[in-house]
């Protein structure tokens, strides 16, 4: 193949059609030039595409060679959106906070990204960012650990207008079970790896969650925003088969 | 108190109002009288109870206490089910394939519940009874483990029929990566603890699940089926402000 | 020596000296005739004696020998207790729930015992009696874990009117980061192995409770509800040099 | 909001009212940028704020910001103190070690920090300044490991005249235990990640502690010097309804 | 000795003769120095050598003793190869992934290697480079991943051409199952470290394939794609005696 | 359907024409009837099962259904053979020492089964029946562990005669790498859970297996004879096309 | 062969010339028989035999086969020792510690087993009895752990006695630091499985031990008492050659 | 104290008499200063002393302040000795292979350090030059891994020589069973941090050492060479009293 990515890639052209959503690329492990061969597969057959632990190095060489690349690299998500109706990618402000606030607005029906402390903000970000590129209109709340539950409990109007709530946290990770038995929708919890010594990586919030004493909390790969992100979304757009 | 529970049980009048359904029972670590006072508190008050991980004796006391009691002994749940538009649970097979067969009848909706060998059956039933119990409608297939793909590949149709899919696996858990490439819904991961010595309980299945490389998937505990099944029913019948 | 412990215990006469309490005797792993030689040691020389994780043919053989000792087999305690101002021993009802509520009456100063669920009950009580028999008033609370969060705000009276608190709890051992988020007193957490397959025999509890983003936490041993109460009373009951 | 902290911190403004000291900033995984805005939102409602695990480029913006900055980065602790009646952080020498000392004077009551070797020192020292800061006060004892048994002997005066006290060790975590033979007042241990290979980033010392065979010993997280050092104020200087 | 060896190399003659192929270098952990001399006692006997694991300083130090090596910087390999009937090893071009598609032309009967994803080719191309460099015919296919299970099933037919398969896979590690049901070949599966947080390192894929429900998979080390090969050759290759 | 199998099973029926042998029936976690039910179905369509990890109720079941049953308790192996050409099932002697000794005599090629200590020999079996039931014939040699070096290297001739050696080992799981470094032909380690205390079931074999410094060695999982036996066979008698 | 362990024990004639003692039997995983046909094998040849994890069933075959065993059930060891200058095993005591006590008489040169508790007492013995059989005069104290360090100082003058020293421990498994700390001989540190759930099963004793920050110690496998006597021998009494 | 090590360090006067060493420096994790003055404060006392674990930051300031320092960068080491008959350290040559050989001249009685691979050879260094410092001769061999069994039995009289042997290993850990089983005195293994992947920074060889089949072999942490070397110094050298 001309472009590269002979023997590299393999692209799977029906994802769309099956699951809703094309291919999204794993930056990890991959070289710079591979990733953006591949991005430029996925654009000319999708017109958008999602780059989740995207390297600096790798971002340089996205963002010279597509100009219209909108990269978050607090979050390290990379994304390329030319659908009509897709997200307003156009004059972006500079400044991450605002850029990611403003990327957030729009979308529809409601899902909601709630995160234990600020530390745990970037995964959050990738999950919101994530749910609103698939569709969703998403809430994202900061800091609301349960050392201090009165903040949680605060906002419990907010999570009941929420179709599917992502819950972020590390440490201990025992936030999604203080919300979930708040609720009646599904919790999805992601554990990162921000803590002291025995976290272990975020090992010990996994393994809180999992075992999480309140119903309807199920459980993603530590870190993995981006898996919480498209798990809200398809819970909160089904396929139109289902409306 | 009268009846026992004092000092022992705290009951949450409020669970059915905040999430939707009573609370239910864990019964492992308790014992049999316990299970029995705390089963008629909440019988009492919402016409129904759901036990879990119960033990031969609790389920003879419970049996002795409640004329009612469906006991599924292969999946370890008790169940007792008053309300007027509950599960019809009066003359029920003894024989316990044909009484999981007549249990699942009826729902709303449709999710499903799936396993990857005969031996992650009890875990698939667990899910699948809870569903049910919950109100939707559940179809549960066996057996169409990823060493024979073709096996599954037949059921697309009824894979694309389901809001929402519970895979069950023990051994490596690879089924729900092939299940999520297949549809557009959510799916929930179920280890089970069924495998050779380096399966190690149920990890081997467990850590595979989280690592999912499909999108889509979460995950709960190691043989909790109960959790899936409420999962499933959260996703598939909305509280009445979403639908 | 005649008494049969030669070459198998060495008594630490000091220890009531130096820490305030005589030796307790671990039973696990011991025979039943050396339990017994032991306890007759640590009794003629101290009046008392406190023994933990006792199997039933060692209570057997301690009842035999022993017409003053009390045991309380759901949370595996043995105790004898001949000093003057101790607990009162002598007709305590047969009843195991009324034997737990009888011994933990009076006490010096306050100290609290909550639990997460009625499967973490004899942890609790094992941490109850301990403190108790050392000195401390205790108050027990059961069953209010954090999925019903309301359960736990509606003890904050309870909670601030401790000296020191000891939460207990398996599955996600979330519950101390709750509680300590309301005090301003030392809380110690104790796992317990009450939970599904990735609990790991209380191993997520631990790490939850040793990563709890909350104040003022410290951590025990998983099940070590001895230990717990241990150290509520040398919170609770300071050494005399210091009050 | 204006100062940038919006969507990123949500104060606790009760904190001090219900736990007795402020929010303590966690400054791992946070920007410098969010680190200086959330500090001096504390600062503004309780005219002081202590924070952990503050990397350079934090604490460079942090002393660009606030000129009664301390800084401490061999234990990476940072603290602005503008209590009338509270730490003297005026005048303070530009040698750690003697900035540490000074910063040690004072304080009410007793407590003990001891560590097992020089390399645990650091971990020891965000002990001791942490109860130091919240009024505890404070003696740090250095290198006195269990290799050397006499040493720890020779300090068995000191051991007495304390509250409580904090042990901290690495390698084989076995100081807490020979400690907690000696004394009747609560011992809190500090694994490090002090060793050679099997250390595993102190879980070798971590579960040492939560296996001391000796009474009175609770554990904190690796490396959680600060967490101990909460714990030993709240011994230390119980709230004023019980004193 | 003359050559800087003694006291830290002792050559195993007699390796070719028993295993078949001369001793490989794995360069990890050792000196440029002696990887360089290593290098030179096993050409001079055999007339060529495989280096694993090879760092740039030592790839450097090799290049500038030897003129005729060839190295792989992305597969971490470098070969020297004078054996009249050796690879083509002369006017290789620049491009790593030229040069990688060059060495792999030519060689005996057929081995497969796979690989899951696009991360997993550096290991997939190490396996593939070693059965080579050792006399087989390689086939090379990436990025057939189970969550697009019809891009595997496209490819049976190559699979059913192969006398052994390496999967190399990281994530959950479930292709080697996939494959397995489809072939009546031995699978080798290599598990490697790439992935999100839970992975550890790829331990999760190592779990996952060692419990492959499907027949006929064995596993070697995490990223061990030379181990791979080397044992996709022996299958391949048999020695004369049983040909 | 009438067989009881329905919503059990889901038979895999080209199996046998895909990967060369018939589904294997894993026992663990099934009732006894679905086991007879799914071996009937198994004989019906190929004329063969093999059982793997059968339970003493198990065996019972299938003793009373079918006739011909071959049990190997010490095993856990069950069998049915009514091929023209199978193993002679008949007239089997009652020791079961002498009918493993029989079932093996016969079969293609040469492979070998190899284990360190008398313990390991029911994993050993296990293999060894396996590959000779699918068509191998098999040396089995046992206590030739790494202790007694020399017994190993007084097997060497035997060791070149097989296309294909399995090396069962408990403990260091050492062997294979000893085995491997004498030999040209791939090694199949298979890990067992015999040892003291940190051989932590099975893990110390298995992960020094999965580090073996020779070359040629991949491993199964823990006591998985069956998978040894399994590949093996697929070695040493490949698919027709490929001879 | 006659005596059935034809295709099951390898026997290792020359061990005893290399390494001093005959082979010594781990029954664990072996059948009674088996147990049986090689005791005899090693006895016939060397006139002594000892073996390690005997099971009940086991030891009664042993005891109908040979009327001179002497087993000590309660460390799971049974010997048979037919040497002129062997240990005295006729008319030993029926109670177990007795014959402790009795065969532990006698022996050349000096060794101690100290255990840290009585729980530990057996696998102490287990050291004790092994290095007795092997020759060297063995001191066995029980019950110095660590809580009561006085203890263990009162013991200092039979430390120095000692040639080497094994310190057997569970929980924590302090006790061999403080032991190294005060003696100029080698200490073997042997983890028991002794303990609250976070020992996990003598993990934590092992990485305590491994991580000893006193010199001179070394580690064995978790209840490996037989293993630290035979070091203890080996140290004790060197080769003819040394002394 | 002038010297800056008050509140620091806490010299262990009698551990040369106890112990028979003066205390070895454990240099990680201490600044460069404080290791200076600890060093100053043992030569005073002792006339020598040996640092581990020393980055080039500390042996920079080391080799400032002492001009009679001996640097082993490869092998962490550095030592400095003043003794009347101690190593001689004077116009060692540059070059550290040939600075190692000529440390390792002289000395008593005789043991051995052997390793696997050139790979552990740093760690082999640290145990012999410990040995060798304490006064004991040694004799170290490298390259005599498992794979190649035939290099290890050629160095059969070598091993018989010593009294005490070390073995050194990283990957399956398997060579101290191979070189126990070939000889009469105690084997201590030293686990290395060398390997692919699942060797887990040297756990798979620590559990392989703690597994072994053969007799008298003890273990060290990961990658302790000082360790390993003390212990056989205690071996070769018994004190006074004793020879």
């Amino acid at each position: 193949m001309a472009d590269g990515t002979a023997g590299v890639f393999t692209p799977d052209h029906e994802r769309e059609a099956r699951c809703g959503f094309a291919e999204v690329v794993f930056a990890e492990g991959k070289t710079a030039a591979h990733v953006c061969s591949i991005a430029e597969r996925i654009i000319d057959r999708s017109g958008y595409v999602l780059m989740t632990r995207v390297r600096p190095d790798q971002e340089e060489a996205l963002a010279a060679r597509f100009d219209d690349l909108v990269a978050l690299p607090s979050c390290r998500l990379a994304l390329i959106d030319r659908r009509p109706d897709g997200l307003g990618t156009r004059n972006l402000p500079a400044d991450e906070d605002l850029k990611v606030a403003r990327l957030l607005e729009g979308g529809i029906g409601q899902v909601m990204v709630a995160c234990a402390g600020t530390s745990d903000l970037p995964v959050a970000r990738e999950a919101a960012i994530t749910a609103r590129f698939m569709g969703s209109a998403v809430q994202l709340i900061a800091d609301i650990g349960i050392a201090g539950i009165h903040r949680l409990l605060a906002h419990e109007d907010d999570l009941r207008r929420a179709r599917a709530i992502a819950v972020v946290a590390g440490m201990e990770g025992a936030l999604p079970s203080a919300v979930a038995g708040l609720v009646d929708v599904p919790v999805i919890a992601v554990p990162t790896s921000v803590g002291y010594g025995a976290s272990f990586g975020g090992l010990a919030a996994l393994l809180g969650m999992l075992n999480s004493c309140a119903g309807g909390v199920s459980v993603v790969n530590i870190d993995n925003g981006f898996g919480a992100g498209q798990i809200l979304d398809r819970i909160n757009r089904p396929p139109a088969r289902f409306s």
